[in-house]
């Protein structure tokens, strides 16, 4: 919090307007609930932290005398003018990237001639900075979604003959069971639905010969895996095959290229090329990837445009995919650490092009 | 749509533009993911609709060419500026109640003089008021989470030497598996956390003789449903009884008081008074209800201060609790109907005091 005051006084924010997302329990331990009634921790830059919460759900907050107050509101009061008088005369104001819409609106409303942004300004470098004890707390996400994917790899969740929505429900369980608290998403896209890559796992059920993405993760102590392989039910066309090997060296340059003070576009890049130049360039319709942490998606993203340099600290995806549409894709993805000694993998399962529950 | 469109034009507002909560499936049947890349339906009163949709997400939408077309947008675009090209010259605009504020922010600025509201002003009057294929389909999930209480209210499922947070996976679990697609909570609050309305189930093992609040819900076929049990794990204190037994009253009373016509804040009334009678007035920490639909909280809210009157269709839960903070407390919920022919309760699970698990 001292980090947050100090960061928000050099870019001149007064205020911070903690709601739904991973700033607020980043910095107080406590999640609010996505409901509409309003949970807000106002945090001034020179004064106190009042977390503002509804009173049926006060007894949810382990308190920390020292470092905010909790200020419960009844049914019936407005929270929005009470974290209006918190926030006094104050105008320069910083609000949850994910907090509800209908919430600044009457908070913009309450405090006529505020000046808003995002809290990720003040937040996002932050966080995206991960501290020794946060990298261990990725390795051990990631080595738990490794488990299920080495079960994947070795054909122990069947595949063929499932829909994909049962097998994305196998997905979750196994993540459950290795130790995640928390199921965030397991995609399982097959045959021509693999070339889709946030693809619904639906009705259609698995044939044999066919491409199946699996991209799951989950929480673990508050921190996020997200881990894709990429398996064929059956012995895979010379096309795949093909495919598969570029996406494989692209995959691994981009890890490669994931060195300290690298800009983030490089590694974009760096997975990019070849697979450009394999001419699979109009195929690879995503960015190479996105920071990761208390939230699956967070500062820093892989992606042209980006030219923040990599610092010691940083945890991001690697994800090339390459996707044929209405036909068959591929994805690869790991989470990596920039560290002063080079790139770190958390994910270790293997990445060939493995055949599983063949006929 | 049409209504949709007709409500805009009765109010003034030029266009809605939706991104994530229940607006967007309603009007589209397409759920926008929780995700940095934005999603959002622009719907002109005047013009056309167009979902704007991350280009890696377009093959999830099941395009429905005479309702809206589709826009995908492509890695390094800037689909905010893609949205206000669309809005053109609108400025009477509404938003997503649950739209991130960054995007809100963004459009603000990129839509400069713009009036903003929650689009919940055009929607949820119409959301409110279900039709018959719409209360067909609560009443199925409401009798879905109904078996799962018979379960509990039966002994079925094991309270005693578990924790919380296994009592609510396994009440999970049974949601699945009696037919949810999806569960939005279940809330397990044991000996003094049953004090805690919004409790989060934890560590805390069930002993004998407390009283468990066990309130839990899911959708089924995009419908939610919404209960709430309290068991005993042994004979109750006097005490327990008698609170109980004034909570069984006010229950009742609170039904049969939703007829249609009955302002929202009669049947809060109804509930609230005969356990202000009974001394516990203090102890009933929240309103009476909410509405319930495509969303687990909606319109119409049973609550001190809504003079709405109910209308037939309107469906909502019922649940009075009284609360002993740090001692032990109940709840008991049902999802109603409002009918020209009076209150009709989805939930038909007991409502007596069960000892369950006795040792």
């Amino acid at each position: 919090m001292a980090r947050a005051r100090q960061h928000m006084a050099s870019l001149g924010v007064d205020c911070l307007l903690l709601s739904l997302g991973a700033d607020l329990p980043w910095l107080t331990g406590y999640e609010a609930m996505a409901l509409e009634r309003l949970t807000m921790l106002v945090l001034a830059a020179d004064g106190d932290a009042t977390l503002v919460v509804p009173r049926l759900e006060a007894p949810r907050v382990a308190e920390d005398p020292a470092a905010f107050s909790v200020l419960p509101w009844s049914e019936g009061a407005d929270p929005v003018e009470i974290v209006a008088t918190l926030v006094g005369a104050r105008r320069n104001l910083a609000i949850s990237d994910r907090a509800w819409s209908i919430f600044l609106l009457r908070l913009q409303a309450a405090l006529p001639g505020g000046s808003w942004q995002p809290s990720s300004v003040v937040t996002a470098p932050l966080r995206a900075v991960k501290d020794a004890a946060e990298i261990a707390a990725l390795r051990r996400a990631s080595a738990a979604a490794d488990r299920v994917a080495v079960q994947l790899l070795a054909g122990d969740i069947p595949l063929i003959g499932r829909t994909e929505a049962s097998v994305s429900a196998d997905i979750g369980r196994r993540l459950l069971a290795e130790g995640h608290q928390r199921v965030n998403f397991a995609i399982v896209g097959s045959g021509p639905n693999s070339a889709s890559p946030h693809h619904e796992p639906g009705a259609r059920v698995i044939g044999p010969g066919e491409a199946v993405v699996c991209d799951f993760g989950g929480a673990l102590d508050g921190y996020c895996s997200d881990i894709t392989r990429t398996v064929v039910t059956g012995p895979p066309t010379a096309e795949l095959v093909d495919l598969y090997g570029v996406l494989e060296q692209a995959q691994a340059a981009a890890v490669r290229a994931a060195v300290v003070g690298t800009p983030c576009e490089e590694v974009d890049g760096a997975a990019r090329r070849p697979i450009v130049a394999a001419g699979y360039g109009d195929a690879f319709i995503h960015r190479t990837g996105h920071g990761i942490g208390l939230e699956e998606h967070e500062d820093p993203y892989l992606v042209a445009g980006n030219s923040e340099p990599l610092v010691a600290g940083h945890a991001f995806s690697v994800e090339p995919g390459i996707y044929l549409a209405g036909r068959f894709g591929a994805r690869i993805e790991d989470i990596v650490v920039a560290t002063p000694s080079g790139p770190e993998a958390l994910n270790r399962a293997d990445h060939g092009l493995h055949v599983v529950d063949a006929t």
